[in-house]
């Protein structure tokens, strides 16, 4: 039926198109009715909803979302039609209820629907949670990967690229601050595209983004990159592997579930688009992190470096310590803070500096620049030669920084709270957990000078009253909240060595 | 922060509220965040949208949904803030990542949201979902069951409430409109609530609706049922154990899926809402069925008798052929017609009057009013003597309907279409979900007169030529569109004795 086309200015995730009550009826559609609009040459599915005012009958009312695509003028004539559930919805159903595996086919058509908009939120989450529950078997990871890429933009650099991507989970994690410098430092080319923190307290392209500008454009991106011969920038708005996107946004992080081979095709989906043929990936690993055991770790493992042959991508995994914060500092700006001081060899932390040299010597190996063994070394020399920050100066410039930035420049939160030990003794215990929904609470990452210090990790001796953790706000409101919070979910345990006693 | 309240007069299954795109940025709000609306001493949880001009800066656009609790006229002055997610989520994800079981208080508190429209679809599918793949034990299922009964309008008869369901699945079960005037015809007091077809061809109550009104309010409902001692309406619109009916729209119908321990609280509940302390399930098993095997049929028994045993209400179950259609025919008009025939003691199907009076008859040994052997006999007596039959005309008349009404006053699609034996031979096989699939493409259960009638059936001989399937629509398109499914879907298999040759 033709319908006359009112636009309705509202930003929904959904496409949505409105008909009066009437001519709802008089086509027997219900809200939420999955229908079809037409306009000129162009159609799109939509939801609908049904109204008794806001649009008069004769007229169909079409959101923004939906005129991204119809390009509707008020006036012009459309066509509302019932329409079916896309046929990928049997395939989600088929994973759902029968747990079989995907075809390649079966798996393109869900995730070319996901992109197209065409699968509502529940459809999209009977999809994440069947991987969750049912799992994918390895063939159907590669085509959820594939498909994901094929959907999204492509960049070519034109020459081998390297790459490096942590699975996450652990606080602190600045590492790819150190580690790209140090690859690129070694001639490696190494384009990076991290994302903005979900539920951590800052995410790589969070902390970068103290120090210089990490949105592009694909081409303003491939600019940068080359210019410096890396970068660290962030994948939003680029467009590429969209439904990974859409999947993280409308189901993964709502739900708080990430099944392994939607996190699987994830990474390797983002690092296939930007034609990496070399990844070192790192899998923190330990109580509270996202990967607890191990043998979860080894296992995790064995599929990246699967799923990398299949697409042609050499892969190597490094099983580091996630029990604790990485360095000591969490949140965008103090992590930048410590990241550059280390990149200068004034690092006050050894895990950090570890992590990141035994990481970047694992890239060497791979690319056949160190010999094995002797990457850690060669990663050691870029930062004791300075080349390593030299190169992290390039990249800053290249991305519209300021290159000469120093530590003590960056501004931190200017409320600050301590947290002193209670007991003299050694520290047992620390909550990855609680210590993220502190720097959360504090303002992080929204509020760049958020987050804290930690003092006191795991083995330290710390006697009554030293400090353990030093809280960074950006507001005084802020600080308190994060303060309270530190005080009763105690998240650096310290036990003596009588640890009970009775009575 | 305050705003103007401006209402929004559409229908959303969701509560929203629209903010202008630069109020939302200084709130650092985004599209589908979860806020909370108060005006007055009212408040409701509602999802964000954002406009650039729907609403003006300092204006707060409201749903009709929303504006259902809220009651704002245009001018109040409503607040908007950010809100958490409810605790129930907590629990959803606890159930949905680690297995484990939910306490009473926490599936409490997630009914208790859903009916409050504070969780969202996707929260929804994840515990429905995470019901289908971790499954629920019995502590579970009935504090699901309860709740749900908590959360809804329970009504209160005064007297022995006797009851009876099906778990569904199998086409053209319209033995409720025998059983219940066998049952009340014998003094015991039934008042039957049923729902509409989701995806069969005729619910209960869209057969009944041929013959008189289904839809009431509670209290008319329970004069109607008080009056003819039983009653056959429908369930839509009364709120009992309105979660229920939150799910299925929200997750069970969309996705397709329907976990034994929300099918068993959906049923459980809404007989323990009418007070009832006697029910009779039939669970309909055969292949194409909802309920496969017997093994599951006597599992989903033992489990529906204990949960009974629980809330106080004594359960027998009659598993029952699932394989094929009870009777002959499939349709609103045409299911009711075949009732009032086999009523009247002329039904051309034993299968119908075979399933209903054994039915019935565990219904009467049950209640005692009949001694164990017996309860059939006494059933087919109620038949034989004309009281169910004038017990039926008592129902439809107290619910308004004529109590005179003939089998052949019953119009039904006058356009037909009939599809005959290829071959002479066997019925090998008949397919529920085929004829399912050609009844609804006919037209039921919207348009009343669709549907079919089945003259072959497993093990019927037939001739070359012989009708085996009569198909009823009201209109040529729609025959056209069931014959021509009837055709290619072959849903009855017909086979000599020799059944291959080679070559």
């Amino acid at each position: 039926m033709s319908f006359i086309a009112k636009k309705i200015e509202i930003h929904t995730d959904r496409r949505v198109a409105v008909l009066n009550e009437k001519d709802a009826a008089r086509l027997a559609l219900k809200e939420s009715d999955r229908v079809k609009v037409h306009c000129g040459g162009r159609s799109a599915s939509a939801i609908l909803s049904v109204s008794p005012k806001l649009v008069a009958e004769g007229e169909a009312g079409i959101f923004d979302t939906l005129n991204d695509v119809l390009q509707v003028r008020d006036g012009d004539q459309v066509e509302v039609k019932i329409s079916e559930a896309p046929q990928s919805v049997q395939f989600v159903k088929k994973k759902m209820m029968e747990g079989v595996a995907l075809t390649k086919e079966e798996i393109g058509s869900i995730v070319q629907d996901i992109v197209n908009l065409d699968l509502s939120d529940l459809e999209m989450a009977a999809f994440v949670m069947s991987q969750h529950f049912r799992g994918m078997n390895i063939d159907e990871a590669e085509a959820l990967t594939r498909s994901m890429v094929e959907t999204g933009e492509i960049i070519d650099f034109e020459r081998p690229v390297y790459d490096k991507h942590s699975v996450g989970g652990v606080p602190g994690n600045k590492v790819s601050l150190l580690i790209v410098p140090m690859t690129a430092a070694a001639g490696l080319f190494i384009p990076k595209l991290s994302s903005h923190a979900i539920t951590s307290p800052s995410g790589t392209a969070d902390t970068m983004q103290v120090l210089t500008n990490v949105d592009f454009s694909i081409e303003e991106f491939k600019e940068a990159a080359m210019k410096a011969g890396g970068a660290i920038a962030a994948s939003t708005g680029l467009n590429i592997s969209p439904a990974d996107d859409i999947l993280i946004r409308h189901v993964e992080h709502p739900l708080g579930i990430d099944p392994v081979s939607q996190m699987a095709a994830s990474i390797m989906s983002k690092k296939l688009a930007v034609g990496a043929k070399f990844l070192l990936l790192d899998i923190p690993t330990g109580k509270e992190s996202k990967v607890e055991t191990e043998e979860e770790a080894r296992s995790l493992a064995s599929m990246f470096i699967e799923l990398g042959r299949r697409v042609g991508m050499r892969v190597a995994c490094g099983i580091t310590f996630g029990g604790a914060p990485v360095g000591h500092a969490v949140g965008p700006a103090l992590e930048a803070r410590e990241a550059l001081l280390a990149l200068a060899g004034k690092a006050a932390s050894t895990s950090l500096v570890e992590k990141s040299t035994s990481l970047t010597g694992m890239m060497f190996e791979l690319a056949g620049v160190a010999s094995q063994g002797q990457g850690k070394e060669m990663a050691e020399a870029t930062i004791r030669s300075g080349k390593a920050l030299a190169k992290m100066r390039e990249i800053i410039a290249a991305q519209g920084g300021n290159p000469k930035v120093r530590p003590e420049d960056i501004p931190v939160g200017s409320h600050i709270g301590e947290i002193k030990a209670q007991y003299t003794g050694y520290v047992t215990r620390v909550s990855n957990a609680a210590l993220v929904e502190i720097a959360r609470a504090a303002g992080a990452p929204a509020e760049k000078g958020a987050g804290f210090e930690i003092e006191g990790k795991v083995g330290h001796f710390v006697k009554k009253g030293d400090v353990i953790l030093r809280i960074y706000a950006e507001r005084e409101s802020r600080l308190e909240a994060a303060h309270s919070l530190a005080l009763h979910t105690e998240p650096i345990v310290i036990e003596g060595m009588l640890l009970d006693r009775i009575p």
